[in-house]
């Protein structure tokens, strides 16, 4: 065999070689992605200010940038869940933290959750009234302890022996979740005494460079609500979801239905046991929601960066940033 | 064509429609099923007394035959399900109701969940200290409320209202969880605060005469809790899941694993998903669980009355009925 026709040999076989060999999940820096959203529900334009459009698309935009730095910058997916989710718990905007709705007694009780997909790691806290960022008291549950969910004041107890910054009832009080509460009341005063109204739950999710899927939820509830009632934004599964081998899951909207269904946790099955993309599998979670009758959207983020952000009500606060650092921020349906 | 040829025609499609025809999933009164488990862990015949081997047996075939006699008199799957764990609840034997065992803060902190594998309705309470029966609170949620999973002082509150039988803190009271819970603090003390012991969940699962399967599941958790810890007893989709499309499943052991792999639905996902039955998916669960280094077992029964009782400790109480009648009552490996 001539020289030239090994040459030409060699380059067959490393060409077939790169064809064949499988590719990696995360390419590198350039394959960062971070996906934000800030609950789905009634969110349309024509029912809201321009200045009030404009301060959504801020926030999310500025929530976003705060977790693609950290990602941009080499850190990990969980820094970067929980840095974005801060930025949205501390904005009276949206139903977390700052902003959460109020209960049928007055109170603000908030849920968070976060989960690292490398490890299946995951921690919750839920009913807790005292926590400034309950996302970083979740973040803490899953770090500092070998516990996946904690609530109410042990939860509180846990968070201040780590540290964590405590908040008093004055600061969760704001005039516009307050009205929402007297509002919803004397709706709901000839109706079932339930909970109602309340979207605006956030939640995030992330792939570094590494190749690291984190997912992280946070939620003041719902308006009104009796009873200690706890949503699916804690639940690791039904709100919240993070599996390297899969993709990360952030939920949003009447939080039964996710908890019924496993809605995050099923994205991620589906893809495991079907062996469906992100996108179909996707497609086929929301079509199980509202099978059951059940309303809201969830974003979702695989190891090659691919996004879905689907939702069955008229709007869903939403956006992106993958590894160009460009944003994209979305509120209504047909944008 | 002659008449006789014409009926050996309708005899064959008749006969070729039958085998085609898919099989209902209950074939009537003599497929009903009764499954119950009173947790896994440490549990030796030479670390038992014959006395107290024999009031576990005992106790078991009780509580199965509560739910059994429901069954076999037309009842639901819900009512046996219910009706057993009421009946396990009360014993103070098992780490549940009476028997559950104390928080480091000498309380009963209790958790339980029921489903519906009908229509995917689920009910749960979580860290309620002063129901009776929580498994009755479960089901009260799941049947009086929008709502899945209510914690706390606000769960009580919502039992109460529902005409659930309350008790005091002296009812949960029992020497031996008390001697259990200064040994545990004892021997805790040189070591890690976290909680420890108190294995004892009970759970249930059963397929009524109309083919509907129904879940269970109830606990006081860990020995000397701390931080109002939760474990996966409640969550629908890690310590409990029901549907008729597959099976029911109720777990025990170390429930972070649980919650984080979301082992309940997984059972039921992998046979959706996957096609497989039963068997293989309840052996790929508890791999999953053993794998992750979880402690645990869990038992399941699907559609058809088939039943899977894997764990990965020492034993796990446990126990059947079928159609015929006869319970089974098993308490170690080797049997």
């Amino acid at each position: 065999m001539k020289p030239s026709s090994t040459g030409r040999l060699a380059l067959l076989v490393a060409l077939l070689a790169s064809m064949l060999l499988p590719m990696p999940a995360c390419g590198g820096r350039d394959n960062i992605a971070i996906v934000v959203h800030g609950g789905a529900g009634e969110i349309r334009k024509d029912s809201m200010t321009p200045e009030r459009e404009a301060a959504y698309r801020e926030k999310l935009t500025e929530a976003l940038g705060a977790g693609y730095k950290i990602l941009k910058e080499g850190g990990s997916s969980l820094d970067a869940v929980e840095a974005t989710i801060r930025v949205l718990e501390d904005s009276p905007l949206f139903n977390a933290g700052k902003g959460a709705v109020f209960t049928n007694l007055g109170r603000n009780e908030m849920d968070a959750s976060i989960m690292d997909g490398e490890t299946l790691d995951a921690g919750a806290v839920a009913s807790v009234t005292r926590i400034k960022n309950p996302i970083s008291a979740a973040r803490a549950v899953m770090t500092g302890s070998r516990h996946v969910l904690l609530v109410g004041a042990g939860a509180e107890t846990f968070a201040k022996e780590h540290g964590l910054e405590m908040a008093d009832s004055a600061y969760f009080w704001t005039q516009e979740r307050w009205d929402e509460l007297q509002r919803v009341k004397q709706e709901q005063e000839s109706r079932s005494k339930q909970g109602a109204g309340g979207h605006g739950t956030v939640g995030c999710v992330a792939l570094d460079k590494n190749g690291n899927v984190a997912a992280g939820t946070s939620t003041g509830g719902l308006t009104n609500k009796l009873w200690g009632r706890v949503g699916d934004s804690p639940v690791i599964g039904a709100g919240t979801y993070a599996d390297n081998r899969t993709c990360g899951v952030s939920c949003t909207g009447v939080g039964e239905y996710f908890m019924r269904a496993l809605l995050a946790y099923d994205v991620t099955a589906r893809m495991r046991y079907f062996g469906v993309g992100l996108e179909e599998a996707s497609d086929k979670v929301l079509e199980t929601l509202t099978t059951m009758g059940g309303e809201g959207g969830f974003i979702a983020l695989d190891g090659k960066g691919n996004i879905e952000m689907p939702f069955n009500t008229s709007g869903m606060y939403r956006g992106f940033i993958r590894g160009d650092g460009v944003p994209h921020v979305f509120l209504f349906r047909d944008e």
